[in-house]
């Protein structure tokens, strides 16, 4: 069963601390994915950066996220489903230190569809944790954005045998 | 510096859906322990249950200390400073998908001392994990109690080279 | 799809280091057990202590299946067929820090079936992990040896919902 | 206390199935490294991969540096001393599945410097593993060698608060 891992699509990565325009752009393309994995009755995963001032990354990106703020909220344009499943992480992977593979395994999980931010930053680490465990990732182009290295696209099919998608390939690419 | 971790002292273990006779009578003790790490300004780490309804554990104990309800509020006896650290866990040990080892390296943790529910399940597995990240580890006897294997201590012993300690013996054991 | 893990079924174990006289009473439905999951082309895994001198087990246990010494041998008594795996592990537990959870998504393994040495202690740490990633666990008693803790079948179906069953129950247990 | 790792100089990557130019630049580099950690007595660790045939990685590269073969060896430029630890991986990260960290803790290593192959792949996943895991890195660029991004020093500083210094600065930087 295909499951879709939206990641960071927060207030502080859109709208504030964070925010860049790309990060705007990718708005409309991940409301659009998050309602095809709903009308498909297939799983969402939000995996939120929830930060204390503690968390090692305060002292690389400042404050952003923090636990209970808004800045750690999902945007208010995406729109969640009661059985979305929402995981809190305090590092970029949102398989570290959470219980995302525990989630996927209880989902009997297949492949793993990625959108939201950055391509380069928490996307990558996530895939890079996925792709240990052995699952095949699948990422959504126009619903993620880069922050450092723009040319990533190369480097997910080289290094994590990931496929790129368009937002309209996707339809017919899922598998329930 | 020695670091005080708490398990599960929460509603639904002390005063509730898992309740035990023998856990009522760690309130107290627990509560000097507490006192004690709090006068001596060292680092007070609790590490809370906060299950979900698709936990694997759901089947076996049946619902208890649910996310955001009363059951996985620490009991008011226990008095918290603002500088504690609060973990949300969802499995056994307290290392388990969370960032307890972390915060430990964020803390320069040196020792390890342990109270909490139950002796022989939560804080069994939160010392089996302190022992493979080569931590040692201090059981403080009269702050634990536990529900199934009541020989508890040599197993302690042998398997992860603890000590078990009683509170009386607490102030003069600890290093800051 | 059944899987078998064996675990420490080494020399030191059975004839050396740490040998009981228990542990050699699980040579005979060991080496069946193997021979089953053979005959039925699921597949075997043998998770083995392989440990270095600054291994943390060394300050308890002493010296035991150093890597590369006949101690860390899996015992003659049992047959290996070539498409067998072999895991070196240096805790308790045969995931931690090893490939076995790579292995096992490989395989796309279903339940679970332990055997080996010893039930109350790297049996027992294997299966507090493999119900962490949601695996179900079956335990077959004749080739199972306890060292502290003998009561440790009520244990393992409480905690780890695990299922105990004998030798004798094994053919019809298992799943293609 | 500094810690060196040594990441894949292996056969294969210099010599034999993924060598690269790049790489072989890093031998002279790299010796002198270990030469100078060696000369102060601080550890020194070599992270070596040592491929299953059924790893996940060999859809993507091939097959390279499979367990037990020459490709799989440390090349014959770098001279091991007798007390260095060795490590074999499965992985593109020293630390997933490996027992790194468990050697980090019994050293009580403070900041790790790491070398090796390559820069943009398995020092990449290390150096996220060890921020992760609190610890500061230090790349030693002229012992280092990019495949696909070759902006990485950028990354590293802002992703992981890597400091890049040069085999010159190296001698004054180590502390024990």
């Amino acid at each position: 069963m295909d499951v879709l891992i939206v990641i960071d699509m927060l207030n502080d990565f859109i709208h504030g601390a964070l925010k860049t325009d790309e990060a705007l752009k990718t708005v409309g393309p991940a409301s659009r994915v998050v309602e095809i994995f709903h009308n498909k009755n297939l799983p969402v995963i939000y995996a939120c950066d929830s930060h204390n001032k503690y968390d090692f990354e305060m002292k690389l990106w400042g404050e952003h996220a923090m636990k209970n703020s808004w800045g750690s909220k999902i945007i208010d344009e995406l729109k969640l489903n009661p059985g979305d499943f929402i995981i809190e992480k305090h590092f970029y992977s949102a398989f570290h230190d959470t219980n995302l593979d525990a989630i996927l395994n209880y989902l009997n999980a297949g492949r793993l569809f990625l959108i939201g931010l950055d391509a380069d930053i928490c996307v990558r680490h996530t895939t890079a944790d996925a792709f240990y465990l052995g699952y095949e990732t699948i990422i959504i182009k126009d619903a993620v954005a880069a922050r450092i290295d723009k040319n990533w696209e190369d480097y997910y099919k080289r290094v994590y045998g990931s496929k790129i998608i368009t937002l309209n390939d996707l339809e017919e690419s899922i598998k329930n």
